[in-house]
């Protein structure tokens, strides 16, 4: 398998945590976002990504787009060590939880949108600071109370084993970090988070040990 | 099952759309997000969902949140009509194309980041409405790609009959309507909402239909 990805990218992070938790051989093929403007919205990329973000995977010629629905199609097509528990109710939490972040969080604080802020919008670097802050505040602040309050919740977000939500998880919480964001009001997160790069599969999709890392 | 949801709500929408094709019966319970600074942020809501967002789903006691998550759970309890096809590569493309609206689109144009943009940016009405429709362009243009330049759509998103995806494309087509923006490039996506609004099931879950309705 290929995986078009951009070692800083959070959703292309969630991939290739899921493809190292399956045991899965894969190959980086970098797509730099920046460089040139860049490269993703190319028309090499856009033929293969019309939405033009990474990730995108090539399963044997088959294009799939979308981190979260990567991912469960891998977890469909190599079910062991499943990324999803077995019970409907149980599935709909992990996917809650992935959703908060990948839908009510990382989406407004994409490097996109920080540049339309930028450039579009004109605002300082400082109200662009604040506004990633208040976002990750209020994403991983809703995730601590799901993950807190909830007796489901183990040494990963669910139970004793990674899931989606745990891939989810993780890049966040480096992007958090990465712009000093104020996680002490986040225990249960950060524990979760720390517990998760413990192990090999998360250590390896790390942004720093990427092929494309600067 | 009792709603918890907001007329205007896409992603509260989205659910109604699904608790119909499934042929469930279900309760609205009214939250009003704009009322009094958002019912939303109230401590009784806050206990049911701790992220403040709608719509929250009570299955006989157990509270579901996230749309997407929502959706699919429901598709996995009450299989008939399905939601999602049944091979791996296909459930990706709708899940996909679902998250290209619910992940990259939506999440910009929600009432709290609009909120933010006047209130913390001081952005003007114009501006707010630049926004808005730049992201609707962006994301609904990729949305159009991703539909027009695949054999697997049909009358519907994927194949002959509505989907998870058709789930998510007519509440954001709602809302681009709302906002007056320009779709003539979009002549698949506005094919595709126009058949499934032609849908008793999709018909009584536009805001218009629901008893919140102002």
């Amino acid at each position: 398998m290929k995986l078009y990805t951009y070692f800083r990218s959070s959703a292309a992070y969630r991939v290739r945590i899921a493809l190292n938790l399956k045991g899965l051989a894969w190959e980086a093929v970098p797509v730099h976002l920046v460089r040139g403007g860049g490269e993703q919205y190319g028309a090499d990329y856009r033929a293969l990504n019309p939405a033009g973000l990474v990730p995108a995977l090539d399963d044997e010629g088959r294009v799939l787009t979308q981190s979260l629905a990567i991912i469960e199609y891998l977890d469909e097509t190599h079910p062991e060590p499943p990324l999803l528990p077995a019970n409907p109710a149980d599935r709909a939490r992990v996917r809650a939880i992935a959703q908060a972040i990948a839908c009510d969080l990382h989406p407004l604080n994409n490097l996109r949108v920080l540049r339309y802020l930028k450039h579009e919008l004109g605002v300082s670097d400082a109200q662009k600071d604040a506004w990633y802050r208040h976002w990750v505040g209020v994403g991983l602040g809703a995730v601590e109370a799901m993950l807190a309050a909830d007796p489901a919740t183990g040494a990963f977000c669910h139970g004793a084993s990674p899931s989606l939500a745990d891939c989810c998880l993780v890049p966040q919480v480096f992007n958090a970090r990465r712009f000093d964001c104020d996680l002490s009001a986040m225990p249960t997160v950060v524990r979760i988070a720390e517990r998760c790069e413990a192990l090999e599969a998360f250590r390896l999709a790390a942004p720093a040990q990427q092929p494309d890392a600067e």
